[in-house]
């Protein structure tokens, strides 16, 4: 199998050339570790002699949340398509797509079109892609990779269509179904309609029908992530069974989130599930009982710069690195992050470079110390950050660029 | 003057060009406009046409404002050092430093590379910088620029003697204060001794004191910006009175925000005042008084892409967009965003890529159609973004990187 890559930078003319895809990401990571770019200087180095602000990948950790997701699906027969906002970098899709994972799920096109100038071919964009300008580059993806999009709206599949006939490509659609989130998706009952409004599309493959509502929504009957991954599952396949005995040929259910994956999984008729921040975890997924601290694959370096009373430093991180996009107390948190022992210290307060880090009695660190924290939701934390630092026993081995990072049209 | 500039990127290599400072901005914009980057598509587009999200500024709300704070520091005598943390773009910077500003202020030192870099040659970090490694940068960036840096403690003016000693700089230090925030700075009677340790440390030159508090604060004895600047001026002018009764040359006495510079410029002895927001403005300064919805110079454009409900619509800009790292109800607003009108849809609900708006009675926007917002904090949205695309007569006029984004180190 032969594929396109076009290397197309502001610095670069563009070329061309044919390989498989399994030699592209390959390709990348040589090419970025010839440049002779941070990364070069910084590998070997200690954590103590990292600068800081920095996000941390402990290796280790991270390879084995890769495969304990991989073992759940592939134990269960389930296709695991990660969903890639969590972490934003080419290295890490590449060892799950080699751990099993079938394609990739992202939020947006630009997100697609990132991983897709890699060698990554199968991609979901699991979001209602609209306006004219989107469906053009949607068009333009399908003729290189198998893209799947999102549809909820007759307008949606309109464009999509039209875009997708006049380049001659074929864009798989699945229609996102609304199961208790109330965000995008329309109610179950609506989807004969769409669904067959899609089949009737030039240019367009019905594939099947999505669903995202994670673990916390309004309405939910149970705290417990894996009651309320089997409720969306069978939610979604009764809907399927419905829709396929309207004469409606859905191939693909695709459900579930980092906290309901270990439940949706075990629902005969659910063909894929789409957790992304089972690679890192972090304080909410540990707080939902997901996870446990000792899992969690992601941490932030931070310097004591001031220490303005016994039990309180303040660190040259603020909102700029752990981002603070979830209110703690709306997901039972306290706090914006915890210093990685989980108790040492206590992110109370923040501005953009301030980070207010209550102490626990005891524990005194002194100014230029450097302490690591875990942050509440380790998505947003990333799509701040340039890079991540790899790191194996206690020394950096590598600095993965975040290439995604601020993709959102 | 001449000065020197290292272009140093990833893609090329270092090369040296000796020009005064004033050309080297107009080298950067015209090296920009060169490389047939986006800016160049982009240009001329209507707003409708703009894809999305995107942020847009008001180029004539831009140049009020900033005029508005130039004409207030000038009528004053008092000197206007803006900190750039709110647009981190060269082009703005320029214009400020063109409307009179006396130099500008960063929170990191890699803010302050970024801009030294551009020619812009006085640079106050109005941050504690602790470690080696950054009191060497810092070391570096004096030698070739008028470098002032925050201390707050001994290990940071040791840090910083030792690297400017080595490499034979001169680095500029104020004393920062606490004057309220409970942050970083030390209590106004601590600040003697710190100064006395500055004075005596080799390679640095004590230049004056200066504090942060804004208009919120947990002790705040008024709820008008303009009382609590001018008590924050007299508070800090006392505390210099004692000093140089002491026999400590106070030089300068910086303070002041976007809502407070109003009144501390009216305190005879301050010197400098550092406001941010102000070239922007936001719901956050708009909402405290500072601001009118009319003056605010950058928005949101966003597209809906579903409509729930009738009261509800969902946009394609959510936390990756809006930021979201003040909790609305904590500065007195509700939601994240606002429809520039004031009125028709506020953004109640986010996830990354996803904003839930609640629209007013009568107010029906169908799935494509884009709006625009305000956002509750403008700095964060900025730092989310790699562009702004500034407006006028209704289209694109030009495309400015977000240079400093991510710059925290």
């Amino acid at each position: 199998m032969k594929s396109l890559v076009v290397w197309h930078t502001r610095e670069r003319c563009a070329c061309i050339v044919m390989l498989p895809p399994s030699w592209l990401l390959c390709a990348y990571e040589s090419r970025r570790k010839q440049e002779g770019s941070l990364e070069m200087s910084i590998t070997g180095r200690s954590i103590a002699d990292i600068d800081t602000p920095a996000l941390l990948v402990n290796e280790e950790r991270l390879e084995a949340n890769i495969q304990r997701y991989a073992n759940m699906a592939a134990q269960n027969g389930v296709r695991l398509r990660p969903h890639i906002k969590t972490h934003k970098t080419l290295e890490i899709a590449s060892r799950q797509l080699r751990a099993g994972a079938g394609g990739i799920t992202v939020a947006k096109l630009s997100e697609a079109e990132v991983f897709s100038a890699a060698g990554i071919r199968d991609i979901f964009v699991a979001y209602p892609v609209i306006g004219r300008e989107k469906a053009e580059r949607a068009a333009r993806l399908a003729r290189e990779s198998h893209l799947i999009v999102g549809v909820e709206s007759a307008v949606g599949i309109q464009q999509l269509s039209e875009a997708a006939a006049s380049a001659g490509a074929t864009i798989f659609v699945r229609v996102e179904i609304d199961s208790g989130l109330k965000r995008t998706g329309v109610a179950p009952e609506k989807a004969e309609e769409l669904c067959r409004q899609a089949m009737a599309a030039p240019g367009l493959e019905l594939d099947g029908i999505f669903t995202f509502r994670g673990a916390s929504f309004a309405g939910a009957t149970s705290s417990d992530p894996q009651v309320l991954g089997r409720q969306e599952g069978e939610l979604m396949v009764a809907l399927t069974t419905r829709l396929r005995e309207a004469g409606i040929p859905i191939k693909e259910v695709s459900i579930g989130s980092t906290p309901t994956s270990s439940g949706a999984v075990l629902v005969p008729g659910v063909t894929e599930v789409r957790p992304g921040t089972y690679v890192f975890f972090d304080r909410m997924t540990t707080g939902a009982g997901t996870s446990t601290y000792a899992e969690i694959a992601l941490s932030i370096l931070a310097t004591v710069v001031s220490r303005p009373a016994p039990d309180l430093a303040v660190i040259d991180a603020g909102s700029k690195t752990f981002c603070g996009d979830v209110i703690p107390e709306k997901v039972g948190l306290e706090g914006y992050g915890i210093t990685t022992d989980g108790k040492s210290g206590l992110v109370e307060r923040m501005n953009e470079e301030h980070g207010i880090v209550r102490l626990a009695p005891g524990f005194s660190p002194q100014i230029g110390d450097k302490l690591t924290f875990f942050p509440n939701h380790v998505c947003t934390s990333v799509n701040l950050s340039d890079e991540l630092l790899v790191i194996r026993d206690g020394s950096v081995k590598d600095a993965w660029s975040v290439a995604a990072r601020g993709r959102r049209q």
